[in-house]
């Protein structure tokens, strides 16, 4: 099976909107993903892929701690900021703050913070599963954001089936 | 960070929806499962992971081919089926095939044919990377279907954000 082939069989199959950030050694780090998953309620534990071609990549796997912000339709520029490349994506000192561990934090978002736990190398990119320590998800969630074959789509009463 | 605490986290988290099947020792399995993602182009890889409290944990885990199948929004019965206890997922026989190679696949899904590359053990999961060696993603992609807060939704142009 060809990378094109498995790319095109990919881009129709949705995902959940995710910002997973990291203070690495050349300042804070963000990357938008739709792997994160949950995969053990106890101990916590998530899991995430970060390709190694992602600018982000040597931080966000080096690093022993991670915050997951768990996007939601109201975060849409969240979710840009960390998929455009080329951009200081903390330019701007007003979106976020430093928690006192040091990780950056994106205000008006549910996230978790997160231990790195293991790594696993899995082709051109590095699989991370981390053990959440902490979370703020005070803020009420809003419309699910989604994206899927290169769009953003929003979920909520007007999706919902039955 | 208590399970609970994790759960209600995650809860609200959309994801979209696949069924993963395979041939076992005790006949076929099939799992609804929401955390399937592409993790490299090339190779091919995806990754799963499967709750050690799942009935289809041991044959899924111990499988050496998975058939992963892409569901949209026309298969929702199919997500429903590989998400209920207690019945046997394969009983109508006018739904599915086995293939050559011995995976059973539901007709009217696109779907990818993966090896089992390798698996890891995360709490109370097991994660599994595959590695897709074919693939039949000919049906046109439907609406996509999304799992979020014990609901379905349909995605669409009625869901797109500009």
């Amino acid at each position: 099976m060809t990378a094109d082939e498995f790319k095109a069989a990919f881009r129709h199959h949705p995902g959940g909107v995710s910002l997973i950030t990291a203070s690495g050694p050349g300042g804070p780090v963000a990357l938008t993903a739709t792997s994160v998953a949950s995969v053990s309620a106890e101990p916590p534990l998530l899991v995430f892929s970060v390709s190694t071609s992602s600018s982000s990549h040597a931080a966000l796997t080096a690093a022993e701690t991670v915050v997951v912000h768990l996007l939601d339709s109201s975060n849409r520029d969240l979710a840009r900021l960390g998929a455009t490349s080329g951009i200081d994506r903390f330019a701007d000192r007003t979106r976020w703050a430093a928690l006192p561990t040091g990780e950056p934090v994106f205000h008006g978002t549910r996230w978790l913070r997160a231990r790195v736990a293991s790594r696993f190398d899995a082709g051109t990119a590095t699989l991370v599963v981390a053990e959440a320590l902490e979370s703020d998800v005070s803020r009420e969630a809003g419309d699910g954001l989604i994206y899927v074959d290169r769009t953003w789509h929003r979920i909520g009463e007007h999706s919902r089936l039955d």
